[in-house]
């Protein structure tokens, strides 16, 4: 997948303790990459309340597939899709290019299952949630 | 998968900061712990040496799919296999048990390319290696 | 401080992404294993409930002098004691010993003020807390 | 100490896993911020190389008082400067600000041994790199 294939866009400095022994970012940070990019997204679209909200996204699976280092201080550039949406449950796909480089250091994928925040069963997608969801696709 | 699927263990204690606003252990973090289980069977078995060693191991590919949640102060036992050993690269599979249950919170895999530490090249198995990633499939 | 000055214990594996760039635990996750030790403690001697108790802990002040490095996969030993109680708030005092030596390789303090869940205004300490925080004076 | 006592600035845009089980970003996190400010300083001044320096700093002391709660998605604004420069350390203040707001929501300092990358002992802090703290007084 290029940049071409991704709808919203989000950039995330990296931090001095996302490198590791090997001078690089560690590969656990680009899954909070992915994690980060998809919840900045659904909350700065006001389709999703942390705090207060009945509704809440757990994710039940995420992939990665690691192509080029990352290392601080650069900046990452995550780009946001949605390959597939469910009745309550989504799958975003999402890039991480460093800044201003055409090819993605990593791609993945992440699912995300919503529920209620109390009782914790699959809830069928909110309506304002799901257009947002839509406009990913 | 159930624990018998797996060759070595290591007890991964929670900690505060694992929690995430929903209250559960956050899913960037079963990513550490996989991370933290191979390294550290690679290490204290002696077949890699973080500081030294001429060969390393980058995550090329990594993958959880989440079954249940985990608490902080609760304990994670972590259950490492190999399921494919290459020339230069080893896909792991690794189990995240809540302590004394049966039934996984998490599994997933992981794949190592080995590289030269200066060129980061692939670079043959090292054949001491070799033989801890053989002893766990 | 040695190790006599402390009144309660825990064991906390380092992981692999505690490592930086320098090949040692970076300092920020020796903050982090002060609140693990502090929280860890309220919550097994049940003093503190995370999830539903009406009063939580609040850091307020922190501070950690480093003596010397720690590096995965060896476990830390984190020594906590309480230096000053006060009607809402308490100062810890952390010691972390790479485990089985006697120098530490940092010690530090923290200061918790326990608030109303809701309100986030400081209350007074509840009696079965405040046992707890007397027996590690 | 406020907005006008610091004389360098790093927009650090939070992460969802900065978040703890009560809201808000964990107080570990803020050191994370420290550590990436002052790097990211030096590094992007042409004063450190973090992966051929023969000069690299190392912390030995680090304070945070903490005034108000910092929440996901927001951006922090952090403030640098310097208090004190000796021989071989350096002594910085930080200021973390809400983005756009005057009242910080901690402040705190940090000190840096600068060190010979081998050996690790402190050695006299190299001309470029001194010319760079001595601007952040």
């Amino acid at each position: 997948m290029d940049r071409s294939d991704y709808r919203s866009w989000l950039t995330i400095p990296t931090r001095w303790n996302d490198n590791d022994v090997y001078g690089h970012v560690n590969n656990v940070e680009y899954l909070a990459f992915f994690d980060t990019t998809i919840n900045h997204h659904l909350i700065s679209s006001g389709a999703l309340d942390i705090h207060r909200g009945s509704v809440i996204g757990l994710c039940i699976e995420s992939h990665c597939s690691y192509a080029a280092p990352l290392t601080f201080p650069e900046s990452v550039e995550a780009g946001l899709g949605v390959s597939k949406l469910g009745h309550s449950s989504v799958r975003y796909e999402i890039g991480l290019f460093p800044a201003g480089r055409p090819e993605p250091a990593a791609n993945g994928y992440f699912v995300h299952v919503f529920v209620d925040r109390e009782t914790r069963r699959p809830v069928e997608i909110p309506s304002r949630l799901r257009s947002v969801l839509e406009a990913l696709r």
